[in-house]
């Protein structure tokens, strides 16, 4: 990109990135088809939306948007450590956990310092590592979830300051229990920080998540409104963490980045815990459909802690990716993981009754020109 | 903080840097204070609000905040592009100016590299210069302009890959005409970026305001919705340049960082241009109510083109310091510049009839207060 002799002169590592978009949005195919998705069930959103009581506030603070949000995020954070049981000191929110991801890895990464995660995990934590110039060294999973002991090893091997995990796990809906993952917690070597992206927590077994330990420095837990809370639009996640850690995030962070509009939903929708148990309900029977219509087709859905569910197509990945091009030629709006073996499956986010039945009418179909 | 044999280790660069928030909120000192303002007149937000079309398209958007928004920021993009005559590839959308410098400043500067700016100009750009180690270069105002001549001097001096120069400019208010700012860059010696702030174009007077050339790859124009459209709350900067500069950010930026209630928001706004006609008139009217207010106090208004305005309490920092304490003793947020000569003022923004009454009758007792 320095075709111009007086343009700018990058850092050598900014130099080497691709220009990329890590997800291809599905306005962005909506354009490129000419028309509209009939079914978004693709980005792992919650189509249930979010409480009447988040839109309802969120109408009222429209017109007070010509004031600059507070750049501490006060009273969502003191919500938040309510919520939790945990201190102020302890939260920190910033422009979805994607930001956090971005945050911890500059606070932490050295070019050429490795960074482990899994072979198939979450994109957009791969992106801020080659970002920050790290190495990013990745774990297959063990069948369809994440692998802790094989993440500890290569941790231990590599002397890696930061690990990445995710459970509930994307893209494949797979946990481990509570006690797996705090044993993953206790075996960190010292001086590695465990990101642990709980981002599908509300939707997980209770016995899932571990309990929450403010005094370790070695783990920071992360939390979004993008999903049961209904949100993803508005851009708020949160880490959960010891203070000192958290405390560092203001050393780098864009303090203004949470808008306004952001600070007064996620405060509206923490405060209405009922609708978020009847979303989770209502994600559960979702889940519970979209097997139904897949098992009528010959296909497998995985079991699934999220808002989400994987589909073994039955075939390898060249063949998944034909169900996905004839779904989404079919104006079914789905996704997929990346990387084999993961990517013998499509990825079907939780839809209501009508996008189920036009997935319902579309599969078959899909199936059929996707074996022809 | 790395108290913690176990804990984090930061890069060397975050563990020297201190954890701060560039800019205290008013709402952090309501809370220290325990009592509101009644006249927030201090971070040149427009009290005169967003165009009732804008609030409009906010409630409409509040229930589909369940959806990512697009990360492309596509038809915020196209509609900028239009508006400015540019193509769509050159125009770059941010979580507000600041999220732009601060990738802007990433992109280019290595440890120890200079960075040009003004001795008290805006603290967010020193900021992420500090937080990307880049050495900051300080030049003095001219008097209360910032001195482009002495920026170019020094830029070339340093063979600075970047430098920082707003017009109209903040804290003082102050402006030059396009043929200083063009002159400007036309001497940027090869391999230098010109940062051209831009956030109070809006009510500058027009022949401020150089034509935008997006051939030349020296120079990026920063503009924002957080002034005079009124939407400081919502976090919508945007970047005019060349776009092999403006393709850069794609290598870095938090793609889905703009949240949906921002992009709808701020596409609403550009498009009721009769709106901001309105709100310009209004605060030039503003402007010229806080010139007569602080001239029956025998203070002199400094000549602005922007939505505040610097007033010089002819005395020294100390003493601003202490009207500026007065002022907010008395329940009005002001602000004042952070370094001398400057700080021979304080700084207002525009407001309301009724913030500017609350200020009329507590100037007087503040500048009493803070002669005693």
């Amino acid at each position: 990109m320095s075709q111009h002799p007086r343009g700018p002169r990058y850092t050598s590592l900014v130099e080497g990135l691709p220009a990329t978009v890590p997800f291809v949005g599905p306005e962005a195919q909506e354009r490129a088809r000419g028309r509209s998705f009939r079914a978004r069930i693709g980005a792992n959103e919650s189509v249930f939306g979010p409480s009447p009581q988040v839109v309802a506030a969120m109408q009222q603070a429209a017109s007070e948007c010509w004031m600059y949000a507070d750049p501490e995020n006060h009273d969502l954070k003191a919500a938040l450590a309510r919520h939790h049981g945990v201190g102020f000191e302890n939260i920190v929110v910033g422009e979805g956990i994607d930001a956090l991801l971005g945050y911890t890895v500059r606070m932490l990464i050295e070019p050429g310092e490795p960074v482990i995660s899994s072979l198939g995990a979450y994109p957009t934590f791969n992106f801020h590592v080659a970002g920050y110039g790290g190495k990013l060294v990745r774990v297959p999973y063990a069948g369809d979830r994440e692998d802790p002991e094989a993440l500890l090893e290569t941790a231990r091997r590599e002397d890696a300051k930061l690990v990445y995990f995710a459970n509930p796990d994307n893209p494949m809906g797979s946990w481990w229990g509570a006690a797996d993952v705090q044993r993953l917690i206790d075996g960190l070597p010292p001086g590695t920080v465990l990101l642990l992206d709980e981002a599908y927590s509300d939707t997980a077994p209770a016995d899932a998540i571990p309990p929450i330990d403010v005094s370790n420095p070695q783990v920071l837990r992360l939390r979004t409104f993008s999903k049961a809370y209904g949100l993803a639009g508005l851009r708020v996640g949160y880490g959960i963490g010891e203070a000192g850690l958290i405390r560092s995030f203001d050393k780098i962070r864009n303090h203004f980045g949470v808008n306004r509009m952001a600070q007064v939903g996620a405060l509206a929708a923490l405060a209405d815990q009922p609708y978020l148990g009847r979303v989770i309900g209502q994600i559960a029977q979702s889940r519970e459909r979209i097997g139904a219509i897949v098992r009528a087709n010959g296909l497998e859905a995985l079991p699934s802690a999220t808002n989400f569910v994987a589909v073994d197509c039955g075939g390898d990945g060249a063949f998944a990716k034909r169900v996905l091009e004839e779904l989404i030629a079919r104006d079914v709006f789905v996704r997929m993981p990346g990387v084999a073996p993961l990517d013998r499956c499509i990825r079907i986010s939780a839809g209501t009754e009508a996008d189920l039945a036009i997935l319902a009418e579309a599969l078959p179909e899909a199936l059929r020109a996707a074996r022809a």
